[in-house]
């Protein structure tokens, strides 16, 4: 904890999230879908300095929920940045030495463009309207954002869950623009009890009779119950069987006997409750059925033949992590992940860690986890910032 | 499939729901929290034919959704009762040589009395007024049941899930009365992710606007959604992540490319929205609040000492048995449960199942799984009936 303008040491200090408008009527996104949007507006956040060179230059990726605001201090306020463990001086992505970016994704509704942002054909929220797009998408708009950085090339692409997925799409697809790429505890596909949740989740926040087919803006209202019902299962797929049992066992919320009914009784459900509830502060109910969506329809090596193709021409290396416990996307789905990159020669590292924290995990300080990455990051710094003439002693 | 009054091979042929008055003002129901039920009615059916010694008799204990009807057909059914392929002539529970009775619930809403049921001081359904009962209320019913059959032993208690817990509830308190246990998938204890499930489930119905605080009969409206919402999400917990991927994988319902939209796209979306809807023909969202919560709370052995010294008197045969790809009830909630009878000295045999099938494969035919029961029951009839003078060539 801090308090505004006194940032901890290892912190990037204050920090404030900047917009900036990366397609217009004139110029719009053209989706993969071939269809247009516009305007597109994206709020970013940078920490560290882009060297001379632009050549150390980091993307974070965030997730489902995430925002730009990955590392510091808003003023005012005392909690920092989603990923402020990971981001920042002396850290795993040290911004001593890197400049990192990290925006709010298409569709999400923390200061870029989505469902809640008004249609410029009707002046009304798109709602379901807003059209549907792929990870590509989501990419095709972080690279707009790069561009308008003057920025050519990342010396890595990072992100965990949904993240890694936009450093796989970014580097298959552009790996001239990627040095390299951190996966964490993602997937190149969901499986079928992946989406059987997402649907699940999907069908809370549609069924709830304040959706209004997703004009619950128009109609004044918010289908608060069944969002709050969504993030509750998703939470549960956030963490291990063993983490919760280690953090909440079957003991009581402040009581020493149960109180035998169907109000909050166990701890388990108090701390569910409390993540429900504090989610309608912060998120919009079509941001999540467009980016769980954006999900289930990633499968970048659906079509092999296609992909093979793309992946010969790689050359982004990769460190691929998973998590033991994490069930949400466990081991298998990195594994898959790998074989398919090792199999087409692209460079990869491979690390399971061992953490009892599911899911989460890739948000925590998990010391091995951070570690490697950190170690990761400065071979890949030294390999393409190192590389760059007159660079100084980093120059192998 | 048959048709009426042509029951297949194996079946116990034509069967009804009969209904018995167990409680009444005069003599009610003492609840395990000192509240007093009545009247019950409790709907039952029985299978096979009681012996002359009246030691034949087996219980079959339902889980969270089932009820009174196991196995045979009722008059113009083309489908059987719920665990047909485990009892009958010739199967693991053999009619030819057991009788077998199976009720509904205390507190559902297939023909016993539960929350849908009339409060006699009001004459409107009890709703939330329906007090909140134990696993040990639950046992209670069926001992009065067998009382009104005229039956003082059972040959066993059989159970998968909830239905477990009861055989396992009914042997620690009465174990006079239970010769042996069959206890599939299920467990002593809720986890912190089992009862985090639960209460996701019981939110979704709850926060629907026709939930109405449990009076939604006298509202004329039903919490469908959310309702439908807690099954589906329950049903992920009752596939393996396995099962899945080789029933559904990422596979499209009736399509070649997806459709990209909101709409039902994947295979495993449409099966989920089938078993949501298809249940709200069935079920009614009280019991399912009741049902839930009485599994949180169940904790027999939460106070160790006072149940080593029930259990010292336990001589109740358990079979315990888990399917290795269980995660609802997973193979390490058997053994907590088979570690905590062994060190009592109760007579308990334990299997772990080989089955892709998860938490649901209790209900399926898997060989080797029905074969241990067959055999454990043989082995159960010979010690209790062969043992009775004049019993026959069964007497060893």
């Amino acid at each position: 904890m801090t308090t505004a303008g006194t940032a901890p040491a290892g912190s990037v200090g204050r920090v404030e999230t900047r917009r900036a408008t990366l397609f217009t009527q004139d110029q719009p996104l053209i989706l993969e879908s071939g269809q247009r949007l516009a305007p597109v507006e994206v709020a970013y956040e940078t920490y560290g300095e882009l060297n001379e060179q632009r050549s150390n230059a980091v993307f974070i990726h965030h997730a489902l929920t995430g925002d730009a605001h990955a590392a510091g201090y808003h003023e005012g306020a005392t909690r920092p940045g989603w990923w402020d463990n990971f981001i920042g001086p002396g850290k795993p992505v040290d911004t001593d030495r890197l400049f990192v970016v990290c925006a709010n994704l298409l569709g999400g509704c923390m200061g870029t463009t989505g469902p809640a942002s008004p249609n410029p054909e009707t002046g009304d929220p798109y709602g379901l309207r807003f059209p549907l797009f792929t990870v590509g998408d989501l990419v095709n708009v972080h690279r707009a954002l790069l561009r308008h950085l003057g920025i050519r090339r990342l010396l890595a692409a990072v992100g965990g869950s949904l993240g890694g997925m936009q450093a796989l799409q970014w580097s298959i697809e552009h790996p001239d623009e990627v040095h390299s790429a951190v996966v964490v505890c993602s997937t190149a596909r969901l499986s079928a009890q992946n989406i059987a949740f997402s649907a699940v989740a999907r069908e809370a926040i549609m069924r709830d009779p304040n959706f209004h087919g997703g004009d619950y803006q128009r109609h004044g209202v918010r289908p608060d119950a069944g969002l709050s019902v969504a993030r509750m299962m998703a939470h549960i797929t956030y963490l291990s069987e063993e983490g919760m049992r280690r953090k909440f066992g079957r003991r009581l919320q402040d009581r020493e006997s149960p109180r035998f009914g169907f109000d909050v009784d166990f701890q388990v459900e108090s701390y569910l409750h409390h993540q429900g509830e504090a989610f309608l502060k912060r998120f919009d109910a079509n941001s999540y059925l467009y980016l769980t969506r954006v999900m289930d329809y990633f499968d970048p090596f659906g079509d092999m033949v296609a992909a093979g193709a793309k992946l010969e021409r790689v050359d982004t290396r990769f460190l691929v992590m998973s998590f033991d416990s994490d069930w949400r996307f466990d081991t298998a789905h990195s594994r898959d992940l790998v074989r398919i990159l090792a199999a087409h020669r692209v460079p990869v590292t491979f690390r399971e860690i061992a953490s009892p924290h599911g899911h989460d995990s890739f948000l925590l300080e998990v010391p091995e986890y951070h570690r490697t990455v950190a170690s990761f990051m400065r071979r890949m710094e030294a390999e393409a910032i190192g590389g760059v003439p007159g660079d100084g002693p980093g120059r192998v």
